[in-house]
């Protein structure tokens, strides 16, 4: 099953390598991860998108709480909560083929950031199932690059 | 100074891990970071935010490119690039205050994500400036919970 797993960290040196070295340790696949400062600035919060079977998981959880540095372990496997990515992509474009590639750029209301002869950059966000739909039509275009931010999710509570 | 480290790496086990090592055990602090996958399934993109000094940077950049399973780094230091970032934050709100987090949200194209009686959710994406100076003026009614993705970048060629 896929989990979205929330961890508040102390900002401190190698909390991060411990973080990842635990599901690496366990054979347990990373789909996605962040890490980036919250409001208190001795605080960070790492966000990790993660799939593979409940009982490990659980485990790693549980680990997770016995590490130091680890302020407070949410796993949104089944809570209500908002989750949204940030994607940038490059797309192939002529003269022809422009036009179509902003249309659906504003049908998805992304924003395109940047302009180039035989490109288009585009910044889209929204939950997974949207980012996929758009880049499934972009394939189509050609995608030069793609860099993707992974979820970030919050409790509606 | 401040840099912006995008590395391709393949998509395998533990090499977030080996990456993040690198910077720790170097005593480097990171700012920032996130992996998720590329339009190729069998590579992922690491976007780092690091500061320190040049010299050894330069030393941690050789060293990632000897390491197994990554396949390009790019530091984006001095290039031309587009940076973005997304930030879910949840204010606190009253029946006095909501209209002006919700105009102030408005001004800054951001989105309100989800509604409590007592709070707003927000979705915002920009650049670095951008964002820092949204939490600011949020500061002032009181974050309830932020979680930001850290940033991505592209060059603009």
């Amino acid at each position: 099953m896929r989990h979205t797993i929330s961890v508040l960290v102390e900002n401190k040196f190698g909390v991060l390598t411990r973080v990842a070295g635990l599901f690496s340790g366990r054979g347990y696949n990373i789909d996605t991860l962040n890490v980036a400062p919250t409001a208190d600035s001795t605080a960070s919060r790492m966000t990790i998108v993660t799939r593979g079977d409940d009982a490990t998981l659980e485990q790693i959880v549980k680990q997770l709480n016995k590490l130091p540095d680890i302020l407070k372990v949410q796993d949104f496997g089944e809570g209500e909560y908002v989750d949204r990515e940030l994607v940038l992509v490059k797309v192939a474009v002529d003269s022809k083929t422009r036009a179509e590639v902003m249309q659906i750029t504003d049908i998805f209301r992304a924003k395109i950031v940047d302009v180039q002869a035989k490109s288009l950059t585009i910044e889209a966000t929204g939950d997974e199932g949207k980012i996929e739909k758009l880049l499934d039509l972009m394939k189509t275009f050609g995608i030069l690059d793609l860099t993707r931010t992974g979820k970030v999710a919050m409790s509606r509570k």
